[in-house]
């Protein structure tokens, strides 16, 4: 089924004790893509500047049957951030941002994408995120990603997006900031009260959580022996699990865990090496290895 | 099969955000005695001094199964700790101790102990936990728990007794220190080429891992609304796993992963009151439903 992600496009520089990349090819929407191409055709709705290089990050994202008929080229520059990850790396440090032509992005979606079935609002402002999601006609499963910052400082219009999505995507900060309450289960069933059929919750090396009214399902991080570069960990598992979701089209309890452990396989990968290093030489067979592995983990 | 468990018993004073208790039954061979008697009769090996009231205490236990011919009584005083948990709970702040009787705790194996086959050496010096080990005849399963000052002054001690030992318990923190290596994984590994057949790593919240030379194993946390009191999570977790590993007699790998379930189970109930009640309160039929309920969140 088609599969949308409306996000960010962005060259990062990158820092960690593994080393630095300067200026590659990033941002959420990216790398979502990226994470669900392993599975199925993604429709990429972003924009960049003019100091994207049509030849080589174009090529790139064709090469991995990533649609980009929605990717506005605009006067101006590409989003551009910059961090750096020290100690555990559980935490980025930004050392600078520059929105560049996306902070003036007003996503219009395309007429032939607005009966797309699977679509993933990337972190953004809620305002925006619902924007883009009101012109999806009728989608079969939306899920949405946020930050600290817009549940400081756009509380409401998160909560009213959050009532017509079916899953949000966090972690346990962002859950606990959300709800004021500490413990992520009791969190979780009153964020499930305001909408969602689904609470997808990621904690990095300790896994991820899948909890709906009736189902809690956990899963362990698979186990990776050096962590160079946790950019994009968290879009490329939400690239994995919808990227699955639309292939097989089947939202059964026993599908979406699934794709949990799928998501978590393309995150492993992901930060395995700096920005897309490590995606770009993983095959599909590999996913599936990975897959089996991490299944067995969870298997008595 | 016969289980044993030498280690610490002391009165305990806690507070967390949530109360304060003064004096309480616990230490780290009664917390591990609890847990293991909801599945098997278990012999403690322990000191205490004449402050240790006969009557209740000794009646609380014998009314578990929990035999205590083992439990030595001498002049002086008990075991005391005292200790404050804040914030996220994650670590203990240690007020006072008073060590007492236990300071010059030199255990003799009774006779009709040394043909035991299930040992638990809790936390204590390695030199007395080797001393203990080789008390016993033929063990067919030793675990071991340790802490950091052992890792940081008595290392040598340590690890002549963990080429030994069948499965050393311990958390992150404790393995990286003990290797020197970041990742979990890798420093089992290593771990594993000293002798041990099998690594237990605790991860509070986020469950516990079970590594082998072939098997890598992850369960999540039980999931608790409200953790009072993380006293004694580690031992009744050991507890838990060697009660039901000794009353079913199977060290199949199927057998141990779900031994890593029981033990979590027990502890899920532990933290959910201060020091030993709500194991008190807890039956059988209790632990199964919730042992049911885990297994359940990891199946697909």
């Amino acid at each position: 089924m088609s599969l949308i992600v409306v996000g960010s496009v962005a060259f990062d520089t990158i820092e960690t004790p593994y080393g630095k990349v300067e200026n590659v090819l990033g941002g959420s929407a990216i790398y979502f893509s990226y994470g669900a191409s392993f599975f199925s055709p993604i429709s990429l709705v972003g924009i960049v500047g003019q100091d994207f290089s049509l030849d080589e990050e174009l090529e790139l994202l064709k090469a991995r049957n990533i649609d980009i008929k929605g990717l506005k080229i605009e006067n101006g520059k590409t989003f551009r951030w910059s961090g750096r990850y020290v100690g555990d790396m559980c935490q980025a440090e930004t050392l600078s941002v520059s929105l560049g032509v996306f902070g003036k992005f007003q996503p219009l979606i395309p007429p032939y994408y607005r009966n797309c079935s699977y679509v993933f609002l990337a972190n953004g402002s809620p305002k925006l995120q619902k924007k883009i999601l009101d012109q999806i006609k009728h989608p079969k499963l939306v899920f949405c990603d946020t930050m600290n910052y817009w549940i400081n400082n756009e509380k409401k219009a998160l909560l009213t997006l959050i009532e017509q999505i079916d899953g949000l995507i966090v972690n346990n900060d962002e859950v606990r900031l959300l709800t004021g309450m500490y413990h992520t289960v009791t969190a979780a069933r009153e964020i499930l009260k305001w909408g969602p059929k689904m609470l997808i919750i990621k904690k990095g090396e300790h896994g991820a959580l899948l909890i709906t009214k009736d189902d809690f399902f956990a899963i362990p991080g698979y186990p990776i022996e050096v962590v160079r570069d946790p950019t994009g960990a968290g879009d490329s598992f939400a690239g994995g699990m919808m990227g699955f979701l639309a292939k097989t089209n089947n939202l059964s309890i026993k599908n979406l865990k699934k794709s949990l452990l799928y998501g978590s396989v393309i995150a492993s990968f992901t930060i395995e090496d700096f920005g897309l290093e490590k995606l770009k030489q993983t095959n599909y067979k590999q996913v599936e290895a990975r897959y089996q592995r991490l299944l067995s983990m969870i298997t008595l």
